[in-house]
Parts: C-alpha cells; sequence; structure tokens
C-alpha cells in the first residue's frame, strides 16, 4: 500500500500521541492534521496546540475543538433514553465518546484533503474497533492508520528512545510506566491497566479521579429535581440549562457524594476479559432519574420492550456500532417511546447511593383512582380479574390436564 | 357452582385472614384447612394455630411449615442465577414467593381430599394471579375461591362488622387502617398503599421496616466475601451455610448497613401502575455479587445471552407464569451456563450501597497473559485485530458506498 | 349499568349482524348506527344498506365505505416491510383488517354521538378482543356491546326463532348450520369450525373459497415482476398501481396458481388452540417478494435485528395490539430500515409455489467485486479473515483451555 | 512461526483437496493425514483412499468414516427442533455439516499426535469460519492451516501448473472452471460462484443436482406421514427406521416432487452477500412436518419463546459458533420444550410444494371441547373473556385518556 499524503490524527497533546504524530511524518514522509477535542475530560486544550506548533504542525493544521455540547446531545442523551447497560453495569462511558471523534476527524478529512486519520488506541482494545468502524461506515474510502498494530515501539523504553531521537518533550512523571491508563470526558474516568491488572486485588484509592471515597463523603444527603423532556434532562432543581451543563452539574453532585464508582470485569469485543474502574457520577444519577420519569410515564407495553431491546442495543455501542443501521433502528424505537416522558424527579444523593424518592409529571400514567386501598368509585371492577385470570391460565390448565392424562 | 365441600386456605393468622376463614364457613358451610407457611417472614406461627382452633378448625386440619431452605434453594436461587429484575430495579421478593404457597395449597388439597383453595388477596393486585396461575398449572381441576372478589366486605367497616359479628378477635391496632399494607418473607418486606400512593411524595422513614436508614448505619464499611458453587450462594467468609442461612446473613448485613431500599412506581400485570416500597437487603448484595463472579467466569457468549433473556424471565415471574413452560425452558438455558459459576466475591457495605472490590475463581476466564499492557509473550497478535476489524467493517463500508453512490 | 342510547354495529348484512341489530333495538330501546365497509370481501354492500333500511336504520345512520386503500396502505403493507408471519405460518390476514374496523367504529360514535360500539364476533375468539382493544385505545371511554358474550341465544335454534320472531329475513342456506364458517377481506380468507374441528381430519376441497387447488392450476409456470420503493409493493409487471389494486391484482395470480393456501392450528390469545384454513394467495406473494428485495437492500445488521423483532411484531398484531405504544416502536424500528428497499423482484408461480428467481435494485449492496470467484482486483484481502477468526475465536479458546485445566 | 509436523486434511479426493495435500507436504515437509467424511454427499470414498496412497500417504494415516448417522442424530435433528431458518429462508445445511467435520479433524489430530489440522475453504467464504471456530472450541491449542489464505495459487492456471507438476492427476473436466460451484451432504446440496453470481440472471436448470424441476415432477400428489419422537423424526408411514435413512427418504420423496429449491442472496459472516442455490429436499419436508406436530403439542408460551429465540440460534450456526456456550444455553432450552412433541403428520406433496394436511397426537393440547362452534358443555365460559379483555386494555384506556386530556 502507498504511503498516505495527509493524515487527520486524533491528538491529545500527550506524550503517546505526540510520538505518533512524529512517527507518521518520520514513517510515512506525510503531512499531519491535528485534531483535539474538549471532550469534557478536565484538560487545557491549548498546550496542544502549542506542542503540535513545536512539532512542526501548520497552524491550519490544528484543528481544536469543544464538542461537549453536541456530545452529550447528540451521543449521550440519545443513549441514556434507553437506559443502556453493558453487561448489567457500564454506563459505556468510554464507548459513547469514540464515533464522536471519528466523525469529526473524517469530517477534517474531507475538509483538509487528508487520506488518511490515524489514532492512537492500541491492538488489544476495544476503542481502535470504535474509531474504526465509525470511520468506516461514515467515509468507506477513508484509510486509517493504528500505530499501535504496526510500529515496533513495543516497550516504554524504545517510546521514550523514539521521543528523545525526535526531540519530543517529555514531562518528568512520563519516563516510567504510569501504575495504570485513564481516559476521561464528561461522562466518565476509567481506569484499567498494571496496578488493576488482578481482579482479585482491590483497587486502590488513589486510582480514583473524579469521586470522593464514600467515607469522605458529606454526611449530610442532599437532594435533586431533574427534569425531563422527551427523555431528556433539561433541568435541575428548577433551572433550565444545555445539556452539557446539566452534566457538568450532575458530575459535581454525584462526584462530591461518592456516586458512580464502579469495579468491573467485563468482555471485550476482541474477546478478552478486562478490568476497569469506571467513575460516571453524574451519569449514574441520570440513569436513576431517567427510570424514575419512566416509571410514570410509560406504561408496561413500552418499558418492557425497551427493556428487552437495551442489552442489544448497549452491546452495538461497545462494540462500536453507533453508525450502524441497526443501532438507528433501535433508536427509532426508543425514540418513539420518549414524546411523554417529561416531568421531574426528585433524588437523594448520599454516600455513594444515588435513590429516587418521589417523580411527578403532567403526563403520568399513574392512576390512584385504579390502584388506591380506599373506594375506587368503579374505577376497577375486580370481578375483571377472574376473567382474566381464567384466560391467562387456560393454556396451563390444558398442559396440565395432559400432564395428568399421559403419565404413569 | 355449586359450594366447595372442603378448602384449604392460605392462612397466616392474622385478622383479615381469620375473616376469610370465617366467611368460607358460613358462605359455603364448608370444611376449611388452614396452611401457615413459615417463609422467612418474620412471625411467630404458633399464635396462627391457636386461632385458627379457636375458629373451629381441627388440629388434623392445620398445617403449619417451615418452608424456608425450600424458598431459598427452589425459588430464590434459581431465579438469582438468571440476574432477575424486573422493570430494571425490582427483585422480585413477593412474586417468587407466591408460586411456593400454591404449591403447597395444592398439595394439601390432593391430600386432605379439599376440592378448592382460598387465598387472601385483593382483585387489584398481582398476586392473586401468581396463586392461581400456580395453582392451575400444578392441578387443572383445582377451584380456587378468591373471597375478596366475591363478598361484598368492600370497606374497613364492614369488615371489622363482620369480625365482631363472628367473635373474631380483633387486635386494638387493627380496629382502623393502617397507614400501609405489609408483605414480608426472607427475601423482602414490601410496603405499599395508602401513605404511600402519591408517587410524588416521599416515604416517610417509619415504612422502613428490616433495614436500617442509611444515614443511621455504621460509619464504618464492612467486607464481606461470598462464594458460589454452580452460580449459587454456598458459603459467607470461607463459612458453609445452608441456603436460606446465607440469605439470612445477608439480610442481617444489608439492613445493617441501610442496604437494598427501593421506591418504584411499576407495572401491575392487571393494567395498572403502583407504588412500593421494597426492601431487600440480602437479595441487593446477592445480586451483586451473581454480576461479580459471573464476570469472570461467564463468556461473553452467555453472558449477553443470560441478559437479553433476562427481562423475560423476570417478566414471567412477576406476572405469576412460574410454573409455565416457557420459564422452565428459560431456566434450562441459564442453568446450562452456570455450570462453572464458581469462586468468591469481595464486597463493601457501607450506607446503603454494596460494591464488588474483588473476585477469583478456579475457573476465571480472566487472561492476564492476554489483556496485560505488558509484554504478553506472543498470547494476543495485535495484527489480528485488523482483519478483525476490516471484515466487520465490510458490510458498513458496502452500506456508505452505497449512501454516497445513490445521493444527489 | 345504564342502557347505551346510541350504538355503532358493525355491520355486514347477513343474518348474524341483523340479528344483533334487532336485538340491540329490543334489548336496549337503543338507535342503531349501521356501519359496513368493504375491506375487499368480494361482497356487494348495497344490500346492506337495504337490509339496515328494513330493520328500521334511518339513512343518516347507514355507513357504507370502500376502504379497502386505506386497509393497504395504512395495515397491510406496514405490516409486510415486518415479514410478519404469526407462529411462523400464519400472514395475520383476519388479524390486520381488525383495527381499522375499529378505528372507524370509534369515529362514527363520535361523529354520531354514539355512546357504544358492538360487534359480531364470539366470545370464544381472537377477534373480539381485536375489536375492543382498538376500540379502547382509540377512545377510553367507549362502551363496547359484544352481544354473543351477554344474550341467550346460545344455539342455531334460538337464533333463528329470534329472526322469525322480529321479522328477519332469512335466506334459504341460513337455517341449518353452515358446514364451516368464513371470514374475509382483501388479504385473506379463513375458513374453521364444524367440518374443520378435528385436526387429523384433511380438510374437504370444498372449502376453499378463492385459491384453485394446485392440481388445477395451469400446466405453464408464470412470472411476475414486483416493484418496490421504501419496502411496499408499487408496481407489477412494471405497471404502477394503487395499493389495493396491487394487492387485487396479486390474489388473482396466487389464486390462478394455487397459491397461498395454508391448514394450520394455531394458537389463540385467549389460550384454546384452533385449526383454520387460511388462503392468502396475493399476501404469500408479496411476502417472498419482500424478503426477495431485502436479501439485496438490507445489509446483515438490519436484516437480522428485523428478524429478531418479527416475532413479537406478528404476535402484537395477531393479539389485537395494533394500536399499542410498543407496535408502534416496533414498526418506526421497521420503517426506518425500509428507506432502501427499493427495486423489482421476479418471482415464478407454479401450482401451489412461489419462488424469487431474480431480483435488481439501484440500491443493491450485493456487490460482485467482493464475492466473486474470479481476481477481485484487491477488493477483499482473504489475510483478513484470519485474524477476524482468531478474534473471533479468542474467547472459545478461553473457555477450552478452562476445559482442559479443570477436568479430571 | 514454526512448519508443523504432522496434519491433518480434510480430504475429498478431488482435484482442489489433492493440491492441497500435495502442498502441505512440499511447502512445510510434513506429514500429512487424511480425514474422509461420508456425509451422505453421494460420491464414493474409495477412489479418496486410492487417491491418498498415490499422493504417498501412508494407509494409517489415511481415515475414510461413515458419518451420516451421527451427523443426522447429533447436528441435523438438534437444529430441527428448532426450526432454524437464516434470514427468513435458509435451511443451513452447509454450516451444520462443518463443525462435525471438525470435530474429527481434532480427534484424529490427537490420536495420530498431529500439531494441525487444514481445510479446502477459501478466505472469502463462512466455511472457514466454521471449521476454525469449532477447531479452536474444542482443542485450544490446534493450528489450523487455510491454504487458500496463504499460498499464492490464485488462478486456476497456476492450480493445474502446480498440479501437473507434482504429478496429481487431473480429470479432463476439471482442467477449465466449473460453471459453479457445489458443496453437498444428507441435508442439502449449494451451488453458488460463476453463472450464478449476478443475482438479477435466474439460475439455468442446469444448476440443479438433486430435485426434480417442479414441471417435471409428478402430476399426482403424493402423501407422506412422519412420525416424531421428543421432536426427531422416528418413523415414515408408520416404519421406523434410523436418523440417516429417514432424512435419504425424504430427500428421495422431496427430490422426486421439486420440493426445496431455493434461490437466496444471503449474508455471509464475513460481511459481504452471495447467491447460492439451495436445494434441500428432506429437509423443507421435515421443517414443514415439525411446525405441523408443534402446532398441536407445544402451548403458545413454549412455541412463542422457540419463535424468538430462532433467529439468534440460526445465526449462531451459520457464523459458526456450533460449538459455543451460547448455542448450547439456547439447545437446552430448546431441548426443554421437546419433551412433548411427539405424533404423527401427513403432508401432501406436489410438484414443489410440500403442505401439513393432517396431524394427531396422545400428547395434543388441542381441545375441541374448548373451540367448538357446538354447545362446549361449560368448558369455557364466554364472560370470562370480559374480564380478560378490560385488563388487558387497562394500560392502553390509561394511555389514550393522557392523550386527550394532554393535547390541544
Amino acid at each position: 500500500m502507498n504511503a498516505p499524503k495527509k493524515v487527520v490524527l486524533a491528538y491529545s497533546g500527550g506524550l503517546d500521541t505526540s510520538i505518533i504524530l512524529k512517527w507518521l511524518q518520520t514513517e510515512y514522509g506525510c503531512e499531519v492534521v491535528t485534531f483535539t477535542a474538549d471532550l469534557g475530560q478536565g484538560e487545557e486544550l491549548e498546550p496542544a496546540r502549542q506542542k503540535a506548533e513545536l512539532l512542526g504542525i501548520k497552524p491550519e493544521n490544528i484543528y481544536i475543538e469543544d464538542v461537549r455540547e453536541e456530545f452529550v446531545r447528540d451521543f449521550v442523551n440519545p443513549m441514556f433514553r434507553a437506559n443502556a447497560l453493558y453487561e448489567g453495569e457500564y454506563l459505556l462511558g468510554t464507548s459513547i465518546a469514540r464515533p464522536l471523534i471519528s466523525k469529526r476527524l473524517v469530517e477534517i478529512a474531507e475538509e483538509t484533503g487528508a487520506d488518511a486519520i490515524a489514532h492512537g488506541a492500541t491492538g488489544k482494545g476495544n476503542d481502535q474497533v470504535r474509531f474504526e468502524l465509525a470511520a468506516y461506515a461514515l467515509n468507506p474510502d477513508i484509510r486509517v492508520i493504528a500505530p499501535w498494530r504496526e510500529w515496533d515501539l513495543t516497550s516504554r523504553t524504545k517510546l521514550i528512545e523514539f521521543a528523545e531521537a525526535h526531540q519530543i518533550p517529555i514531562a518528568k512523571n512520563k519516563r516510567g510506566e504510569a501504575p495504570f491508563s485513564v481516559d476521561a470526558n464528561l461522562l466518565h474516568t476509567s481506569s484499567e491497566g498494571r496496578v488493576l491488572e488482578n481482579p482479585a486485588e482491590e483497587a486502590p484509592d488513589y486510582v480514583l479521579q473524579r469521586i470522593t471515597r464514600p467515607e469522605d463523603a458529606p454526611d449530610a444527603p442532599e437532594m435533586v429535581e431533574i427534569t425531563f423532556e422527551k427523555g431528556d434532562a433539561v433541568a435541575i432543581d428548577g433551572e433550565r440549562l444545555s445539556p452539557a451543563t446539566i452534566l457538568t452539574r450532575l458530575n459535581e453532585l454525584g462526584g462530591r457524594h461518592g456516586i458512580g464508582i464502579l469495579d468491573l470485569v467485563e468482555n471485550r469485543f476482541v474477546g478478552m476479559k478486562s478490568r476497569g474502574i469506571y467513575e460516571t457520577p453524574g451519569g449514574t444519577i441520570l440513569l436513576a432519574a431517567h427510570r424514575g420519569i419512566e416509571q410514570i410515564t410509560l406504561d408496561s407495553g413500552s418499558g418492557h420492550l425497551k427493556d428487552s431491546l437495551m442489552p442489544r442495543y448497549a452491546e452495538l455501542i461497545y462494540n462500536g456500532f453507533w453508525f450502524s443501521p441497526e443501532r438507528e433502528m433501535l433508536q427509532a424505537a426508543i425514540d418513539k417511546s420518549q414524546d411523554r416522558v417529561d416531568g421531574t424527579v426528585r433524588l437523594k444523593l448520599y454516600k455513594g447511593s444515588v435513590r429516587t424518592v418521589a417523580r411527578w409529571s403532567d403526563n403520568s400514567l399513574y392512576s390512584e383512582a385504579h390502584v388506591t386501598f380506599e373506594d375506587d368509585a368503579g374505577a376497577y371492577d375486580q370481578k375483571d380479574a377472574a376473567g382474566f385470570i381464567r384466560l391467562n391460565a387456560l393454556r396451563l390448565k390444558l398442559l396440565a390436564t395432559r400432564a395428568r392424562r399421559t403419565k404413569g
């Protein structure tokens, strides 16, 4: 295959992607365009610009963007409408960010006439799959370069040597191995590798990046009210806020109260198990709240169908199939269910746990008239239940009759 | 329909089922057999015997049984193998007890030559359905009497009058309405009705029956280790215990640490929504632990299939179809997956939350050799990922090519 | 319950619904509005008008409508987008017509100020459920009267006596029992009951209403080409036709060639099994054709998701939940998949069988470049398959390694 | 990677696998063991022995086995219990044979001390995946050699040159390209490639290998009765036969009557679409018959659950995951449902179509007493339906009430 001429690189400004940047230049002699996104990972972006310039990237080839609102509005919110949990527990914080990055990489490639994109994900993980499936789904002719699968810089020593040989600045604490690897965005922070690799050993407290240990959280519970429209959170405690602002606020609340820590061994799409510590403070509150508002605004038909579709939906996102027809089909079904998911949920936050304690909505389907232990004024005729049960039982009776007839 | 001659009544010894007992005698002139089960609801059973005798039941017609071990072994444990949650949150504590009671009612009816059974569930709830579907599935010819759907004792006043007219002793605190209605067994306690009927109002603290408020729980976390064999908990902190003993111990632990409180608005099978406060201290710990051990002992194929079957399985139990061919089919699939679900999980309990922090197993599928950030000695060839991704992407590329070809 | 004042009756003009008409008048003293729809059942509608007038219905209370286009456009076509088959075989011909009738009954009730609707379905079948669920979903306050569940005209003799007593004309061949019962519309004809009640006995040939026996069909095969747009058939042999015209033509073709006969024992929603002979000539061709065009225009992600959702979708329609949120959610997903389902399918019709023999589309995803046995000019790198297989195999290898490690 | 020392080759005796045999010897200098299985493909096996000897294989390294009974008993029959259809139409004839071959290859490798197996599937198809996933699932350490993905014999000319250079006999008709490629076993024959590559062109009649054209089939229908026990066919027309004999007989019947021809464009696991002509005469009859007996012996709960699981089950088999925990889980559920699937089905075979016309069973759940149009003697109380419908409608009414309340 010919060398690429121009490559758009997902660039964080850190040591590893700086090495990739330089490697692309030296390996292929190609022009490099850098894309650095603010996804809410909590790092300054301007240093990335300076570092890119230092590594010889032309100013017009440096793309730095704040995509937090798009991230929450077009990716996080649609996903939360589904109550998505991978393997019953994981809120998909890393998974949901990758397609957005790929989308911008492909778009910038088309704008700048680049013939390839590149990312810094390794060949063992899910992120390579997510980056690449999304890219190919958006541009079937794009070329994707994954240096970690190609180069021979297979040890920390070799990486450092390469950096030194190419005048890439190395922060002091980057010379040795980090004790674990971190990925962060507005929805979550994940930590994995090295000191976390043995799932039989507890993760040390210092792994936590953004959530207070529950033991150190305030001794007093705090209440919060979240308002939804069509399934999306639109206000906190009555204050209408933008999507990213809402998630930011919920992160502060959850982080303060020790909410959203998960220690998980999960199945990667590439076939192995890995162990991660996930911190999803705002997302954990949001999931509880969304379930809470659906409790009164969805009927059982919608709710049970959603629950049965959810595992597949979550798996698609985890595996990198955000931009796929089947994810879009499921999204169409899920979005259809959210037309009336409006209202407010009150939750109690306390030392690591979040609990719905009240919910109300103009669209509520809860009928006190029907359910009441008091006189229901004829809203419900208890005798109807007899027929309901008898017809539901009919096939079971026929089965039981057969069992008695044919045994012995 | 002719009057029944002999009826087996699910009898708690309380006022309501005592009224039913007397009503059956007076309405039908039939002989009554009482069945009182210790399901771990935490009440003495002997008073039920005395009360039954007082109401004229012959000693040989009084059945009092401790079914706690059977309950956990044959009902709770199989259900927990599935990680069953109804509507994403409810651990099915009431639902799973009903089929066991029906099973014994039907068996006692066959032993005593009774032609009917009777229960004290109302015509608005799920329990009537669960009792009756189970009964019909076990004996297609049994007659089920549900006095609440039949009689005209439709107010508290009328019930009390009936009790007084028939010399049924009335405890002082039973003259008025209880502020809410309670059901309990070894797995959970549920509270609903009256003061809880408005889902927009927080439940008062005094509703809690067996779980300490998280705010009042110990300030120090507590660790517990649960050992599993074939998906069932068999030991706590290394001590091998019977099924019911394990659940009892976990209830103590969870109750002390404020774990397992749920405020839920759910969809009843009969079509209305209801709001309940559920306390499932041990079950909440058990679910977390079971998920924890499955993380390392199930591969993704088994785990994802289980997750996709779970909502239907939970719905079947909730709706009363425990004794149905489809529940048994799903159970066969689930049980097949549990052959190697052995090992131990360590969990941290603290002020309302439970979290897996470590897990290990001789059957672990976790391969540090594959996942490690260090040199993996050839366990995994990162180049394989390129082909894996390209073939997974092929259909997406063909879709994208079509989209570009046919648009505009 | 008070007597209804004005009732809209689904009226065929036949003896049974004429008896119902008169019974409503005499039982309730209410005004009756008749609704007679041309759903393509192949009967003249004007005699229904005359008969209604004869029975005293005011001209302004007689509604006679040709709803064939609406039936195919808004009910049959959406359903065929899903390739819906109940219990693997039944094309849902009766099921899909009921919600349309209920919709018009409810609308006419609202137009005419009627407080109830009535239908002629018995208490044993599915149609009562379909009529009533649809009606309640559209108007929660409507009252539905199902005379067959209420009256005491429980034998043919009593019905005839009632008719005679009320001067209802009785056609000669209606005095005795029909040998079987027939329902028909543009999509199908179903026959059931009496001579068909024993599923171990073959149905007599005279049961067939609209399909030629395959043995009597032409000796020469006939080809037909059906063109689709967004999943709906829009043309036959290149001629653009209205939805109902297309189905009518396909019925002629299928009927002539003996296509679409089904002898089925099915599970009714009310719990019992029934045996029916279904004739769905055009629908059988349409299903084959739709599958044929999807083969080249849907990718595997969409197609497999559709296949997995279909059984639930079909069950919902069969059980009467057309107007339910979950059917609409599934429809949203299905419709989303049909955006590019355009193109033409050629089918061969011959003595009872229909077979796709060719299909083509501007939207085809079939890539001869990829699949060819010849040199593919680099479209596909066979070496990619090695990595694809190795990563798909990884978890299986880990399982096998465990099995070897832990046995013995 | 080191050269393998001893390789077990799936050997047909044909030109292509003979070239592979020789290539393995010359490329790796390894010892070759040949495995030739009679799966009912209709070819003599002894010529394969002679040819292997001619190519220098030691007699003790030549394995020739008749595995037809194992094939039907342990692979085909379990699959038919599920009514498996891939993409709605394909009976999985090729897919189901591959795991059996892999199983024997692995077993023979273990018996003979071979360190690798080899197969003749190309890098574009599904069969490579099926062979290899099965092999790795049974022996995680086995090495699999797929010459078509490795060698440079990428054209017919090069293959013939290699054969000539190595004294491999070449049948006259093998010098040129075959007009299409054929795979056959007892369940089916598939044809694909070359003249079939354009899905818009009809397949020529000469493609058919084992089924008479419907137009040439007998003018008289033929009836056949198939008896089932626990879901498996055990007798034809009352004659008890072995599994493979039953399938052989059904193949004769179906082939004679033109039954089981399918022209399909399908989605391969590796991402592309392919077009095939499948001939599955006996299997097509068997599927219809199995559905027929399930109609009266399964209740709706079992049947509908099976239908909803089937697409996933079929996909697993198609994709090569026969030896996977999730296929075994689904099999456990399916097999559980078949306990009472006993009885006999009568089918009518005629010029390309098969139709169930009668079915009976001691285990029948069909209750004429319930379904009858005649007086049912109280088996069913039509009034029960009113309550059944009202409670099923309750949520729909609440939804409709909300819709009316909140609109406008």
